[in-house]
């Protein structure tokens, strides 16, 4: 089974430039962390963007989606910023056939205490075990972005209503 | 969901021991992990043996089937060692109306660089996504033990035949 | 021999906030550091100051100042931005009596791979072994302030003229 | 100012290895070390020994002693194995005109949490600082070899007598 794992920005890739004093979205580190992993799942990685969610406007949403329709593969993975996660989520609903585990992290894959891999490991399990639809994999759980909101005190997702 | 968490030991929980100068199975540090990924699914820990999996015996493995039976959970993960892992999974094939994964990691959760927290990830997602049955969640990917084998070169599990 | 160490801010302290998806000055984490190289030296450790170091102002300097002139330990280390450690390093020059190393780190102490830990070593061993004055110990050499600037591009510190 | 830096072996250096179970001294983690703490200082590593320093015998002691006389360096530092770090201590106070520094570190290098790059830290400052003479740099401490031993149940060096 091939996995097409997208990357979009977000807290997940960030990394401390000196130069400019602040933590800035970077390289992937995904690649790094599927190593780590000892993975032998074929995952074939595209960088598209490099932004905080808070950044992401319809343009990059409709290249997200459009990426995602033209990936071969029906296993679909986007690394994703948490801010607007649910927002990317929601727009992404419309397509059919394929199953799209959107995941990212609350701390930087960089620390050495960070839900990154945690979250990789959720959502590489869920991309394969789930009937196609759009998922969010945050902290452990599942689910469905048409109900899920970012609760930005607690650090989690939560179901709405 | 709650789920039950069973340690048997293994390199997962290896610590570092300076008087011995020796790796051993320590407390385990699944509790840690959890927080770091900053769950909030209801998980109850319980470390049951510390042993690398080499030295488990038929009293270990009646143990883990008799601690997995009473657990008022049907969602089970088994932190194992990775050397027999395999056949406590076909020993537990017995148990009806649960979902077992067993997991664990080829270098120690307390390493810089670790598999143990993705594979925990794994786990988590499979424990809920799968029906009643047992199960190897390894490197990204989910093993029948029945058709499993350590390809102990390589640090996978692989189906055999 | 009791060690005064005063922590001012910087990278070195940096944790990342994710409800501002920014890095920020945090609680110290040197007493964690000495903790993890399980020194028994007997190290007083006050936070005098939060703050990125092209922040401080000459009331801030000032506060340095005195609180070095008013420690009874001899032995002083500066946890330090390094945007500004020569500028402060400049400015205690005039305090008599004391060894004064100013240290701080190029990656924030939280991430897996940072140089803190490093420096921090250095600078312990620097403080006991440096006769009185003021020094910059960083990435394994020492600097006197008064002929020292960052090389931002590089980061690090050289030695001018 | 060159430094040479021998590694003979010992926790400092050690690494899991999945296929035996146990920690082996696996292939030196200094020069990793050195680039993550960012240091151009001039630093010639070379692996003589690769033991735990229970497992050094007389050989292995000359082998060193004579290493460290034929080095065109006079700033040596000696990555070693706790356990008889004072005895090669001692047995190297014969050579003159050279600063060595023995130092190593309880927990290995690799691990999350380990006192590896803080001793190295100690002992790049010491190694620089330090008059000619044979010392070991141990949990910001720097002890003189005639005078000191291994309190294996502290994890720490003390002075004897």
């Amino acid at each position: 089974m091939k996995i097409r794992i997208l990357t979009t920005g977000g807290t997940f890739n960030k990394v401390y430039f000196d130069a400019k004093s602040e933590f800035q979205v970077g390289a992937t580190q995904v690649e790094e962390l599927l190593q780590e992993a000892n993975t032998d799942i074929e995952c074939e990685i595209s960088s598209i963007l490099r932004k905080d969610s808070l950044d992401l406007g319809d343009e990059d949403r409709a290249l997200i989606h459009r990426k995602i329709e033209q990936a071969p593969a029906d296993r679909i993975i986007v690394i994703h910023g948490t801010d607007t996660m649910v927002d990317t989520g929601v727009h992404l609903q419309g397509i059919e056939g394929k199953t799209i585990v959107l995941t990212g992290s609350m701390q930087p894959a960089r620390l050495r205490k960070s839900d990154a891999m945690f979250n990789l490991g959720c959502a590489v399990a869920a991309v394969q075990l789930l009937d196609a639809g759009v998922y969010i994999a945050m902290h452990g759980r599942i689910f469905d972005p048409a109900s899920t909101r970012k609760n930005v005190k607690e650090s989690r997702f939560e179901v709405t209503g």
